[in-house]
């Protein structure tokens, strides 16, 4: 361990600070991180507002040539620090990085791509990985157990709306037949699901009595079906949180492998339970 | 047992294959029959619309033709492949599946006819057979089991609910009189349940001082409201998920009796619940 | 109580009749005022719709003369029938019965009286009484019970979603002054309510940009809010459920005191738990 | 505590009115707060009300001057009676309680200033003082309890709703780009999470098939969202309402320390928790 520590020093300091947060300069490098993903998305906002972009057009810009290029370091130090950058490039977080950095060149190279400036928006789920720092990194855990337990319900229930969908969706198609909105039967799919769940935008309304009829069977079906998630959910808590200290330990283990960058690793692991590389 | 299948081999091999799901041959049946009836109602939403249906009408009449001779002989199969027809015919899948396969032989009989279109929809249905195949059946039966648990219940709230809608409505009625869309009663009742729901159209609005004060209490009441169904369901739930063990024994078998075509038989049955026939 | 029935035999029997619906022809009475009732209600509705009332008035006006005549004569026989006439005039059901019966006369001592017209859909409420027909009327109870005991908590609900309302409505009224239907503090108010609980006509929707962001906030807080009595509800149905043995024994005697008319006697009661009268 | 008594007797017994509620003399003071404070507020609502306010602007305007009155010697008589003066003036209650009186002496110096029209709505917040008189205090406390547990898992829950909203908000303005109301990314996420709460205003709604399909997929996912807040509340409810008699002893003492006015003591205490002083 030590050997390999004077092996490639900076190196392994490099990786700390990039990767992990559990020392000061790593929490620090966390801090700025966050800090420009939320900002380069409220450039991205704010670019999408014709009277801001008017006006500011030239400091958005800069700002966001700032930001590229913190994230074009960023990601060179990225792969320099880890032992198979390989790996890293082909993570979901590697490609993630990758895209977050290369929106501003490319839009120099195919001018005028709109598609471009909305592709940094999705700088927004670099945050999750910092998501590290937060301390109710444990509640999320439970939360994501409860909801991958209840994930096959989930599926079924969803599986039966759809159905439900389609049946009812054509069924208004053939009683509205063209009249307020209900113009083809994907038309009137989505009026039944924007009804179903109680959403009711009103963009498009039956007009006829048999029309009113049928819609208000739809609204109190939904009404019933919204119950069924619910108390699958609820029922899938309730069964994690009594069997929290038995069952499920919560590791907030922050530290990511840096031979492969796997993260999620025990609290008191010292190897990765990937690749066996010490931690 | 042995005699029987020598008796007439192609025919249960015939029926297993249609029928069942736990043979390969059966399985890929199955996955056919899937993939068509999914396709036939995407091509029943295209035909519906109308930039659509003009520019690929030859290809969606040719690929409805497809479809509609594979149900057409499937059908023919069904009626073969077991041992008595009649109760296959008049069984509800029977129904649904001689429903399935006519519309297109009748639009040739009673021409334009726009209902026939839609029939095809109900296709789907046929859909929730083909579900043997899904390994998420259990969950399926246990949210069936919570839902018919909790029927009674369910039904007492819906009359409470059609109760109140009707007093609301008439009430609407009488104070926003032939103002803002309440122009008769049963359509303030059709806006009563839109608020009640909290689906909220928004093409019925009160516009009087005193009809929006009741609407905030209508809507007041219906977020109340909502929390009853969500707790029947979810106490039910809690109930199956806890008394999985013991009480409710989830069976998976997804045989079909080849006498008589009933479903469900136990995991562990050797003869039709129905008709005792050999399984 | 041999002597009892011998003195006023008739009376006991359409007090057994009207009153109650253990025997077979107070089931059918029950039956019949059921059938009635609803009848009278569909007529207050069809009166309502302005092409049916012009079409139909006649037969509609002969058929509420039916009703009408139908509930004098019940009125009187449950007069006749009881022992403390006045009891039953001023009790709920009483004073229910009578407004159910005198809208057509009144109509023609005060002509043209809208209002009339939709008092007969208070008939609805009469409904209840012969609930006592269902075998759902122990879930009732229990759905009854979980309300009753979850009262307390959710008036605290409705105080503090109410403060807020008033807080948020004044916020958005002086942001939105005047703009898209924020005319007043009391329609801001409407307007928030109809946001919190997630009903969303868009007759009035906020166009400034802070608008739209407080508009946010309050809708996320009513997607939080909506789960407060929905988890005071499923708690308590949990308990109800779970006590069910030991705690409340739900009585289904559908028996009235033939004296004063009260209800809801034990299932193995012999006196009126109010005036101690024989049952 | 009898010297104590004597010393400033008059003192105590005026802090004992206004600050507790526990004396006749103090319920009936609560009591008349309570009705000027709704009396208030109604009457900014008013005053927001254009022929209200144009017809009855004296009588609206004399009424604020009693309450304004009323809230000025209530104010001074709270300095006067409590020992740290300085310390109520910097409390929640005191920057509450001075906001309250101040509006029409300020609106005599900034003229026509609309804001502090509705300053004066904040009023409401001083109810929640009154609360003690209130016999739900004990239930409100255990709710207050279980949102406090649930604190964690909800700031997660409405993180990962945030994100959503901005990547879906984003995607959206690319496709309607421009269309429909879809402006700008801002608004995009306006609508985004006006689909995903289920309130679904209808001003600006997806007319491509495309934003449709995308739409439908935001409101079932809303749909599914949904249950997890519900879920988190009911789980924490059900704890607290079984840990009932053990853990939380809930404590309705309505007394104030007459030095430091801070609140909340054990039932049974008589020091203040805070700074010792006699009860």
């Amino acid at each position: 361990m030590k050997e390999q520590k004077i092996h490639s020093g900076w190196k392994n300091t490099l990786h700390e600070i990039i990767y992990e947060a559990d020392t000061p300069l790593g929490k620090f490098f966390d801090i700025v991180l966050f800090v420009l993903i939320i900002l380069s998305v409220i450039l991205v906002m704010l670019e999408s507002v014709k009277e801001v972009d008017q006006n500011f057009h030239k400091i958005l810009l800069t700002l966001e040539w700032v930001v590229t290029i913190f994230f074009t370091l960023e990601y060179i130090a990225r792969l320099i620090s880890i032992k198979k950058p390989w790996k890293y490039v082909f993570s979901f977080y590697g490609i993630i990085d990758l895209v977050s950095t290369i929106p501003l060149y490319l839009s120099y190279i195919f001018a005028g791509s709109q598609v471009l400036l909305a592709v940094r928006a999705f700088r927004l789920l670099r945050i999750f990985r910092i998501l590290k720092l937060v301390k109710f990194m444990g509640e999320a855990s439970q939360l994501k157990a409860a909801l991958k337990a209840s994930r096959a319900k989930i599926a079924v229930f969803i599986y039966v709306v759809m159905i439900l969908s389609v049946i009812m969706g054509t069924i208004m198609y053939l009683i509205e037949s063209n009249e307020a909105g209900f113009t083809s039967i994907p038309r009137s799919i989505y009026w039944t699901i924007v009804t179903l769940t109680t959403v009711g935008y009103g963009d498009i309304a039956p007009q006829t009595n048999l029309g009113q009829f049928l819609a208000t069977i739809i609204m109190v079906l939904g009404y019933g079906i919204i119950a069924v998630p619910t108390g699958i959910v609820t029922v899938e808590f309730s069964r994690h949180k009594n069997g929290d200290k038995t069952k499920s330990v919560v590791h907030t283990n922050t530290q990511a492998c840096p031979s492969c960058a796997s993260e999620g690793h025990r609290d008191d692991a010292s190897n990765c339970y990937n690749c066996g590389e010490l931690l």
